[in-house]
């Protein structure tokens, strides 16, 4: 497998999904080993760096790509395998940025009260141990937390001739800010123009579900991915396929918007894999479904409707694409999860 | 320990929370022994039985209590550990009930469109494999799922003299319908009441987070629950604390308040428990949470956020109430989770 | 006709719909002179009067009543017209409450933010040029507004056994807050239990739509309130009738709901009234509906769906009740707006 | 006053803000006198002609436009006086689009529901008596309603390197569909690109508040409008100005974040017109707000804060931009609304 490498220059950085230009034509097939800088463009480098004082508002989540996929039209469907996501720094920063988050006001649920005070914590990277170290500012508590190294945005082109911001999630993918996008998952996206043009960014080294204050311990991040092209078939929604679970990532505003697209995806899913009608997969998903939020703090919020694969009879959705991609990866021999 | 059996006669069940005359006093420390019927009243018994015409909508998620504590008073915790959870019979039930669920309009959310049709299933319950056995009724699918027993509802009167029906969700506990109300778990409510009143119902074979249809696999429920008090402390929304994880259960509309709820109180209670300032809280908790939804259909939607222990030093919320109790089960010998 | 007049005692007032005895019985046909206190039970009294420390929160929307009307019973449709409302003092009062109101963090939306500081108007009214008085606390502006009298709170016993607060709008009416709700309307709410057991409160000599910080001019009001009842057509919602529009009043959470409420209400009145399918009353309801928001502060909002009567061919719903009771108004010869 | 006629080919209209090359460079001061195609690309013809075989669901909402205004940078504020909106057809189209309105599941808020039954209106405009006649189609009810034209779509390029669809309202303006965009305000938009880009389109010949079935009286318009620049001060949201309210428009969801996004900047607005601290601007809001909603079935909603300017001491918002265009439209002796 040919395996091609690609680390941004500062001023390369992509800030959309759609608008920019490709930085790279890959075939399909293609494994790329790629570098991306922080949600923060590396700007917060101590507990003495503040958002409000040290980010550029228009330069966050910087992305790497985009990437043009050769014979990838709209309505195909892009497999993006994520063989590998290693911490590129030895150390990890969150962040209270004002009027951002969960539990604040923000210009989206604007109130008239003040801003949270500004706070930001480094996090060391420890890659032996596999931890990220969190240190209480306002006590001398300490605790190391198990690095769980994620991509908060995957994605490709918007549909309708739309340029979005790299901090939306929607069904183009995009900041879903999910925990399942993590090494060994393979993420299947509708291809919306031509080339696909994908990029991906924001690395977490480790995050909570909800991603409550609205930063995760981010971090630079060495990926590696196996770029895959499906003619046709592509998903309405954002889905992740890993060798335990079957995933839908939706993306909405009020929370449980999100939360139906990823179910009335999983529905047709179901359907498909194991011909049920809709009511009857329904009925299934009622039962069988876990649904852990991935965001509540970005432009649209995010849930996953997630379906353990053991508890149904085997599968092979897209045609065991993604089992076929886990072999790649191992033949690569370069998987460290 | 005391151990009280109460079984409810047919017409004994309560339907609201708040406005029921007590069925039975009960002391701290007193072990109950209690049977529930299913959500529908026990009035759909096979799959030709449909919501429209069997049920009546004013004898939906009938409660066993409420059970008059003695010394509870307003501001004080109730704790009742679920020692155990074991289905009463050898069938649950799921049914479509014409506008009510997650993925249909409804009298809350109205829209112009016909409901969905009716259909009910029907799950064997396998005691000894201990599964559920979904049959889809557009084909010939079968699939056995393994039975995970959960109690729907749970709760207390609720304060500012309110009486709400078994129906609602809401920070006197109620129909939360999360999967984590299971036999092994400890749940702390706010007592708003003199003698708290509280009842449980709405017995689970099995549930999936969301619980997407709108019901669950619905079935009469052998319940052994041990009650305590705790003078003052009581918490503003559902605590639930197990071996593993502590839990608090938000409800409110939109989902994303449900979510605010639960991950408010959570960063008082990692405060309390670890001597954390807000801020510190805050941030721990983005990294560390999960994040299940528990329900997307009921009057309220009930979100859960949910912290690992293992994740953290060790702490004993509530003086180590909940450990206590787990030996309390464990003397009891009883324990068939 | 014969006119009832009441004035609560002190501790005679009601803070629930539903689960109060009534206070008087009432035949229809009766027109009742009543008085109401305030939102606050009167103990906001100056400026330096402060929410957080001069309120009980247990006692707030005092109402007067419950009313039991004789052969009202569940499924009938009571009729309310509002003869006369006349602040009943020479001042009313607004106040921002701690963590209460549109463009604030509240228990529902809980952020991590300090309060909004407290601050209270007090706001001369005067009966002659029938204005109120607004001054600022922190400049020098001045203006005088128009009086616009109105009841926060008009509502009946909940349905399914249940017992809000005073303080929740919802099917039953209840906590509203619309300025339509202003003397020379009709009101009808659906009844649900014997006797409908209604009540009213909560005066307003002025309120803006969205009552953006949570409270109105809130002032004593002296009410003249003609009962009538008409068996059996409970609408879905609280509906409204003046000369000049027909109302429905949603109340839900999100807002969205609540105007979905309205419209769907409002697309079946339509059709009764003229006979109009259900795609027809829909698109004419589209071309034709305001749509002003009533509050985004109360526990559930509330959005008006209002079509102006002159914009369609002429139509006596209920069969000319509010033709009716405005000549029964005209005969008492007491009309004062 | 220079005046220039722009009627686009049927190939040069625009369907997104941003992201479309200019038509035309226009000075400040220049008045425009515009033609705008219907939202349906004048693809709907007759009451048999339905959405789902007729539209093209990626040409709806064409925009003439956009204008490159001279000197317009980033930060500036663009007045656009609406001079006269005249229909430029004798009828005006409405039609149920499939899963696309306020009273149907949509993709955005999706169930297994089938969708309701198409059904277009044509609705013909009598010029002279200034009605546009209703047809009912399940029955033979007619009624003429006013003619109330309106622009659906008013706005510029998006902040962010973002390109929205025309389909979109935001703080960039656009799809905001509220009946208060008629001839005689004028309209501020935050300039957010050199040039600002704006477009307008989607004339309403009538519609209603909420625009509940998704679509309004929808015609092709002929357009009059000045174009004025004032350097800085660009409003978070968009706002309008007529000789009797001023009004914000705020874009969102759930709704309710769209009426706080008007609100909070009403509030500031109010407190630099009349020197009210933060506080004294919110209170007074909450007695003197009109708060009619502008559309519940777009991407996002709207709904519109207003404030009547007879209640308030003389005010001169943008130096009386407003009224120096109104006598500039005096001017141009073209007014015929």
């Amino acid at each position: 497998m040919k395996i091609v490498s690609f680390v941004p220059e500062p001023g390369q950085y992509a800030f959309t999904f759609g608008g920019a230009d490709p930085v790279l034509r890959v075939k399909p097939g293609t494994a790329l080993s790629l570098w991306t800088e922080d949600a923060f463009c590396g700007r917060l480098l101590s507990t003495s760096d503040h958002a409000s004082t040290s980010l550029r508002p228009d330069e966050l989540n910087p992305q790497t790509g985009p990437f043009y996929v050769d014979g990838a039209e709209p309505g195909d469907t892009l497999a993006l395998h994520l063989v590998d996501l290693t911490p590129a720094r030895r150390w990890g920063v969150s962040s209270l940025v004002p009027f951002f988050g969960g539990l604040t006001s923000t210009p989206q649920t604007p109130t008239l009260q003040e801003p949270l005070p500004e706070r930001t914590w480094v996090y060391e990277y420890d890659a032996v141990a596999g931890t990220v170290g969190f240190e209480a500012q306002g006590s001398d508590f300490r605790v190391a937390l198990p690095a769980n190294p994620m991509l908060g945005t995957v994605g490709v082109a918007p549909a309708q001739r739309e340029v979005r911001t790299s901090l939306v999630p929607s069904a183009f993918g995009g900041n879903m800010d999910t925990p399942e996008m993590r090494a060994g998952v393979t993420c299947f996206l509708r291809v919306n123009a031509d080339g696909a043009l994908f990029s991906v960014g924001d690395g977490h080294y480790r995050q909570g579900e909800g991603e409550a204050c609205g930063t995760a311990v981010e971090g630079a991040m060495n990926v590696t991915v196996i770029v895959e092209l499906i003619k046709g078939g592509g998903p309405q929604w954002p889905r992740i396929v890993s060798d335990e679970h079957l995933m839908v990532v939706g993306s909405a505003r009020p929370l449980e918007d999100a939360w139906r697209a990823g179910q009335a995806d999983m529905i047709g899913w179901l359907g498909e894999l194991y011909g049920l009608d809709q009511l009857d997969a329904y009925q299934l998903l009622s039962q069988v479904s876990l649904a852990p939020i991935a965001n509540v703090v970005d432009t649209n919020y995010s849930a996953v409707t997630k379906v353990s694969r053991t508890l149904l009879p085997p599968a092979e959705p897209y045609q065991g694409m993604h089992r076929a991609l886990r072999r790649a990866a191992d033949v690569m021999g370069t998987i460290t999860y």
